[in-house]
């Protein structure tokens, strides 16, 4: 008897036996007795679809506003299907477009954040003992127009029905059947975790884990919401987030790689105040994430910084950097792509100090240096050869989990 | 300097080519100055193809809620992409989807009656100088749930956005460029109207003309609205349809067929009080529409009744009176589909009492036999064998326009 948040990616209903796979799912947990609330996003390809025949239209980019309203067909399309195959199996059942639902945003149109979410609409559907489809991504702005939530959006969709109507649990179904110490797919001991911490899961969601939106997860932690991250391909517990889990004995949660990285160095800057300042800010007006950063003294009272960018914005930020170079006259700009960061995660380190020497002795003895190092309070990442990154990956999660 | 409201049907914004040319069409006449509502129609197959995913998940037929919700994404997609094109050509426009243009309908799913238009945001954006494409076909209930106005409704869109807003001109694009005497493909001397008025060009439509769907024309010459059906493809003057036209020296409006036509003749029933109302209420409670209607005595105090019905409701017609008969234990009930009604229209035979017997020559001299005839103030209607219909057709078209 619990009041249950579902959230299925577009191809968990791509065609018509997945969405009756899923409509099988949730019509077990309505029987069970439980009120259930799905949240959808597009089928398969739609969205991509539709992008391609906005692209025919004009190839430089419509309006934000036009887009929008154009992609939000795409959800429109699935929750109706959805409803109609609960329907057949004989279930009350009622779409809801993300207006109908009661999400009301700001006006960035293709990356609008959740305002206000009017519960009134979910209410009265729930009370008549209907299953609520929602089509996520979705909302409305205060002009009564459509808007998107940007990437990921439907995992937020979700999160914020689950907090706005005090649901018991948020359920993300995915392709996989949980969180794992380390990719299982790369390293054998890789296993499941029952419990993460919200944490915990941030962390590895940056570092490329992407099972769950990052913005879904802080939503989540902010309104205590308990998410759990299962497959919709078989029935079994998957990995629950929440904010305080059982100590197990790991201290470290998981091992996680990410290749999408470039190393950026610029050498013979001058030593002024206010340089690094300037260097990094306008790679902040270009929108480029800046992750580790590491400053040195170069010679005849110059200096050398070294940073690191996602390697899809390497070339935007080289840009930025031969601007700087001529600016100021530096010796050289370096970018290196062939670099990647391992991080390994957990709340268990915090009081735990042998932590790192643990991690970098197991990447001296795998024979991987480490160039660059970056640590928070329950994070160390390394920036090594992109080569060495899965050998790396199963060093470190056989040095922490067995 | 003319308010103007143009609808474009789903062939005329198939592909991105079309969707340029209704774009250059609609910025041609807000550059010359005019304000310009546009209604448009889901593109080319859309319809179709949602239609047959929602056969995919209930071959029984899902309910109307949820298909008026799938089907409604349709237009969504093509307003979106027609905005787009007027965007690329460097002029300011909005997409405005059936509820934010303010249809507001009852809750026949599928079949929804506009009850009011709230013209609040369509003015507003006229005041901000943008070209406005609404979605046709489609309004929202009382329920705020997105419903369908059934078959032929962006017509009926267009027209009601034409009263609402007070406009000078409603343009109903087709793939005509206006309304004949005949049908021009088989009917050399037919030719294009510059005028004809709403009752004229009811009985049209009603004919099978279909140039322009019934409910719009009625609700025009309610509102008194100013329509004209043009091509999309070519530039130039179409049929203006209104409430008072030139009297030219046609006493004949046009000539239709309608193939579309079955007979069904039941001999033998009791020649009780009431009987014939029986026999059409149950017809009616099945929807089948009863057109020409024939009755007569027949042997024994028993009489015949023949009518017509659409060939498509044929069968249904058939099941009710194969009731009928084993009811009142008549002799027979039997079903004829190779017919066909010519029909001629025109204010003008009112006065002139001649016309019916112009007609019927016509017809004997072609060597046409006529089986059943059915009149109004401005049509005379017969039913003759379906392989003399085009025949038939020219000889009246002859007799009368020249």
């Amino acid at each position: 008897m619990a009041l249950i948040v579902k959230k299925f990616g577009g191809s968990s209903v791509a065609n018509a036996q997945r969405v009756f796979n899923v409509a099988r799912i949730i019509t077990e947990d309505y029987r069970a007795g439980n009120e259930v609330i799905v949240v959808v996003s597009a089928q398969g390809d739609t969205t991509d679809d539709l992008i391609e025949k906005a692209r025919e239209i004009n190839p430089d980019g419509p309006s934000k506003r036009e887009m929008d309203m154009l992609l939000s067909a795409g959800e429109q399309i699935s929750i109706s299907l959805l409803a109609m195959a609960i329907e057949k199996l004989g279930f009350p059942v009622v779409s809801l477009l993300g207006w109908q639902a009661g999400f009301q945003t700001d006006s960035n149109y293709s990356a609008a954040r959740i305002k206000r979410l009017q519960t009134d609409r979910l209410t009265s559907e729930l009370a008549k003992k209907n299953i609520i489809i929602v089509a996520g991504f979705q909302g409305l702005n205060k002009y009564d127009d459509i808007t998107t939530l940007g990437r990921g959006g439907s995992d937020t969709s979700a999160v914020a029905i689950a907090a706005a109507v005090k649901a018991d649990l948020c359920q993300i179904y995915t392709d996989v059947d949980g969180v794992y110490t380390a990719d299982p797919r790369k390293v054998k001991t890789a296993h499941k975790m029952d419990e993460i911490t919200y944490d915990e899961m941030l962390e590895l969601a940056t570092l490329g884990a992407q099972v769950l939106n990052n913005r879904s997860v802080e939503m989540a932690k902010k309104y205590n919401v308990e998410l759990e991250v299962l497959s919709s391909l078989e029935r079994k517990p998957g990995t629950i987030v929440k904010e305080v889990v059982k100590m197990e004995k790991m201290l470290i949660r998981g091992v996680a790689k990410d290749a999408n990285v470039a190393r950026i160095s610029i050498v013979g800057l001058p030593d002024s105040p206010g340089i690094a300042f300037k260097v990094f800010s306008k790679l902040g007006q270009k929108k480029i994430n800046v992750d580790i950063i590491l400053q040195s003294v170069g010679r005849d009272g110059t200096k050398d910084i070294t940073f690191t960018v996602p390697e899809d914005q390497a070339k935007d930020a080289m840009e930025v950097m031969e601007e700087v170079k001529a600016l100021y006259n530096c010796e050289k700009v370096v970018c290196d792509e062939d670099v990647a960061k391992v991080s390994i995660v957990g709340t268990g380190m915090e009081t735990h100090p042998g932590v790192a020497a643990t991690m970098f002795e197991a990447l001296y003895n795998a024979g991987v240096n480490i160039e660059m190092i970056s640590t928070s309070e329950i994070k160390i990442s390394v920036l090594i050869d992109k080569d060495k990154a899965d050998k790396a990956v199963e060093a470190v999660h056989n040095a922490f989990i067995q």
